[in-house]
């Protein structure tokens, strides 16, 4: 039997938005292989063996999962959300490049998932409605310049902008830095919100402005939303929308 | 019995990148309101009313899902992809702001779907694997200008780029000015990928350069990728894969 090797996206975390084709791909695995939490999001069963590894460890984890492929195991690697957004795709693709030519043959295959900015996007409204980017801003693997510069050309271009991984243990200092670059550029009642946890059990959604927002309103499991200048905040009693016209006046 | 309004994604095309939160809501809705192509996607069964309407109606269509929710209807508004992303939420947004101040006080969810962008990154390898935008190529709603300056922004950030509505038969020229603009801030190998009808039968994904890419290898059925400077090219017999690495060197 001839192995395989499917990169797939979890979605945020509730079930319900995991897409049926990831649900068979899980279904027809002898392997899954991810980071620890999104390993344990996949239930046990018999004939099915999951690998845990750590954060960080995304490229031995991309070779394994490789070499497993090549040893004819129908692997699976887990992402969160969408696998081609700041995950595992591009770390297995990287091992690819670098690694054994023998695994350029496997047959494999990226299954997308939704997304986290658009999950989040989803839950507030419709803040990504219009042209938008999206950042990293981890500075383990690019210099803060990169950043800083990058975020500086996006309000100049008018983007809206979703922020993946904002603050963490590691880095509590670079979501601060970001905030100073945001209010040097844009003004204080641009529309910001921070969606921590969507579809989960811990999830919230504030909505707040650049001036209002605050390092700590951050963390690993929030995804940052900045709208553009042509965002808008309806109020209701059941909650504010926020979104994004689908014109721009010049 | 009280109404409510979820604007569903349908994802690009194959029923099984429908997520299970958007089955259930199609299964429970008393009407499907949408586009004409993207309401044939949902069957037909007694108790559904299917409300078809031509392109460049969205306002008109989103206030009419919104008067049949206040009506006590079960109403599902359908967007191909994701309803966030150049789709119906902000258009529904954007008429509730605008119209019967009841329609605030309605039960209204957007439900996310897979994107055309990410589909399309999907098929392709992982291109969206590092910071990103995406532009609406469109310029029905925006000025030219504004297309040219976000484009040359995007890439002196650098930037991945994701393109939506590159080309149509009312705008023929457009996306041979895009074009333009790329060819005077990139260099001639920038890889592009040209994703057309993701997931359907129809499917058809070319990997090619800044260089050779023409204006009539987009229709409105293509969704557009340019890479970043780091975007890298694996060459395998069963087709090549385009990946964005993690790390950006500066």
């Amino acid at each position: 039997m001839s192995g395989w090797l499917k990169i797939v996206g979890l979605g945020p975390g509730a079930d319900t938005m995991i897409t049926p084709e990831v649900s068979a791909a899980l279904a027809n695995a002898t392997d899954v292989v991810g980071y620890i939490p999104y390993v344990n999001r996949v239930a046990a069963r018999p004939g099915l063996v999951r690998h845990r590894s750590d954060n960080r460890e995304e490229i031995h984890r991309a070779e394994h999962a490789l070499q497993l492929a090549l040893a004819g195991h129908r692997v699976v690697v887990v992402s969160s959300g969408d696998p081609g957004v700041f995950a595992m795709a591009s770390a297995v693709f990287e091992a690819l490049e670098a690694g054994d030519a023998r695994w350029c043959d496997l047959e494999i295959q990226v299954l997308p998932g939704i997304s986290a900015m658009l999950a989040a996007s989803a839950r507030a409204g419709a803040p990504l409605g219009h042209d938008f980017c999206c950042i990293n801003l981890s500075d383990n693997l690019k210099p803060w310049q990169v950043i800083e510069k990058r975020l500086r050309l996006a309000a100049e271009a008018d983007f809206a902008m979703a922020f993946y991984n904002p603050r963490s243990k590691a880095r509590p200092s670079g979501f601060g830095r970001t905030l100073d670059v945001l209010r040097d550029v844009c003004e204080p009642g641009r529309l910001m919100i921070f969606a921590r946890a969507v579809s989960t059990p811990e999830e919230t959604i504030r909505v707040t402005t650049l001036a209002e927002a605050e390092p700590e309103m951050a963390d690993m499991r929030t995804l940052v939303i900045v709208g553009s200048q042509s965002t808008r905040l309806i109020e209701r009693e059941a909650g504010p929308l926020v979104y994004t016209p689908r014109s721009v006046v010049s």
